[in-house]
């Protein structure tokens, strides 16, 4: 049980890691190394840019490896280079699990009964296709609930099945998030709070850890709302993204967690895989870009230690 | 301006086939004719599976595509076939649009800004690629409005780059759908019609026909809130799922529909593409497998037809 239990799975990498810091890979050719833009010519290749995307992620998964319990991929900046670019992320997820790290895989994916269950295999499921060296699913994926239960019992089918996990979208981070999702409700209760109760009721048990496979994604721009979520979804990890660049703080983020410091891992992209164009980084960067990653990385776990040591 | 805009031209189809009926192409391997099966072996093979579905679905293009105005394609289906599956998507996309059909693509992505218009590029946009077959992008595409304006934003402006269209998903035709959606607010209206509210502030301006690029997903099962969503969203194109299989009737449908007989699409999947699995089309399907998805789709439009003419 333990060994397939994804929030058990979770836990264990963030005492381990001893951070809750999850890095973020969504790359883009015009803010990659110099040197891997070599023989990419003018951006309108597919396969250059895919690879080129393979080679970034693999030395962000190298680098960042040993140094943290998980790494978050958004398939929206793979999709953007069609099948080839699918094709890399899924090389990406292998490499990540591979080198021992959880991944997440940020999908956003929504639809209901037979057609959700189809994502649910497709980007959640390990598969066995024969002819395929990427049968390794990520170990989570995010998910919009807003089509309701219908739309989430797929989904924590597959993940059941096979000891992984869902975050689904509660609160986000993004200013417009509040025109939806803070809507008050005839309760007196804003919208978000609603979504996190039903989500409360379709959680499945909770494993050694006391956290289910079913976390929500809850932006560190919302400091008033994480308490209240924490009391809603008391067994749910929380995906906090928001962190740097979109201006969320980390006392904001303190009542996600509990004494031992489990309760959520807090995501950070941009500010650490881009980290080589940053000015304070840029000496080390003269050298190795990676050099840049891996201090920003730890500069990053320092940062979040101090407000939120893991016990 | 008028061969750009998407809803001038969705319009312009239904008119000149003389149905709102769009056919759902979503692809199950257990449902495919036998003949596709051939070579098949185990169906653990991505590749083979993939093919198959490239097959079946450009012989269902070629069947329905003089006789309705669009075809909606599910990626989630091909996604199942990792990347091999989703380069048969953008295969049948591009079948699909040079046979002079009108794509909907039905990816219900949803995330906010820069990673919203990684999605926008990569799903509805056309590309420019230059090792790439499938450049031709979906006319439009589904989205999941529950992130708000930032989540639209990016969607609308590729749209408004390429005179293209987006739907947002509004009431959905699942039963789970009330908990979320149909949630009373505090000004008393269900949370739907507060989703249409906004949706109708983000449109576009609409175009010949009366319509604007940003429609919206309407459950058929949910007679009641055609007509509201009608009124909030005026010049919105609704797409209609949920005929036939979900129990959806055509009488809730009219109220989305004009004199004319524009203001929405309504589709059906598995009773026209697996209609030669049906008693009913049996005899035909001996000779050939074609011939009851075309005559499914001839009786379909029949039925529409007989509730909602064709001005």
């Amino acid at each position: 049980m333990f060994a397939n239990h994804f929030a058990d799975r979770l836990c264990n990498a963030i005492q381990n890691k001893q951070t809750p810091l999850v890095v973020g890979i969504d790359p883009v050719v015009e803010q990659l190394p110099p040197e891997l833009l070599t023989g990419l010519g003018n951006h309108l290749q597919l396969e250059s840019t895919a690879n080129a995307f393979l080679e970034f992620g693999r030395s962000i998964i190298d680098v960042v490896g040993p140094l943290v319990p998980a790494v978050k991929i958004n398939i929206a900046y793979f999709e953007r280079y069609h099948s080839p670019g699918v094709r890399v992320y899924r090389q990406l997820v292998r490499h990540a699990r591979k080198a021992g790290l959880i991944v997440i895989g940020d999908v956003k994916r929504s639809d209901i009964g037979h057609t959700a269950a189809q994502y649910a295999l497709g980007q959640l499921a390990d598969s066995q296709f024969e002819d395929c060296d990427e049968n390794l699913g990520p170990d989570a994926i995010t998910v919009n609930a807003y089509l309701g239960l219908d739309g989430i019992k797929p989904f924590l089918e597959v993940a059941a099945s096979c000891g992984k996990g869902i975050f689904a979208l509660v609160r986000t981070s993004n200013p417009s998030a509040t025109e939806i999702q803070e809507i008050p409700l005839a309760g007196g209760h804003p919208f978000y709070l609603h979504m996190a109760g039903l989500l409360s009721r379709w959680a499945d048990q909770p494993g050694t850890h006391g956290f289910c496979n079913l976390g929500a994604v809850v932006g560190a721009t919302t400091g008033h709302a994480v308490a209240e979520l924490r009391a809603t979804l008391p067994a749910s990890i929380f995906l906090i993204p928001g962190i740097g660049a979109q201006g969320g703080s980390l006392e904001d983020c303190k009542p996600a967690f509990d004494s031992r410091g489990f309760g959520a891992v807090i995501s950070a992209s941009r500010s650490i895989i881009f980290s080589y164009r940053d000015p304070r980084y840029k000496e080390l960067a003269s050298a190795d870009w990676r050099r840049a990653v891996e201090q920003a990385t730890i500069d990053q776990k320092t940062q979040i230690g101090n407000i939120i040591p893991i016990g």
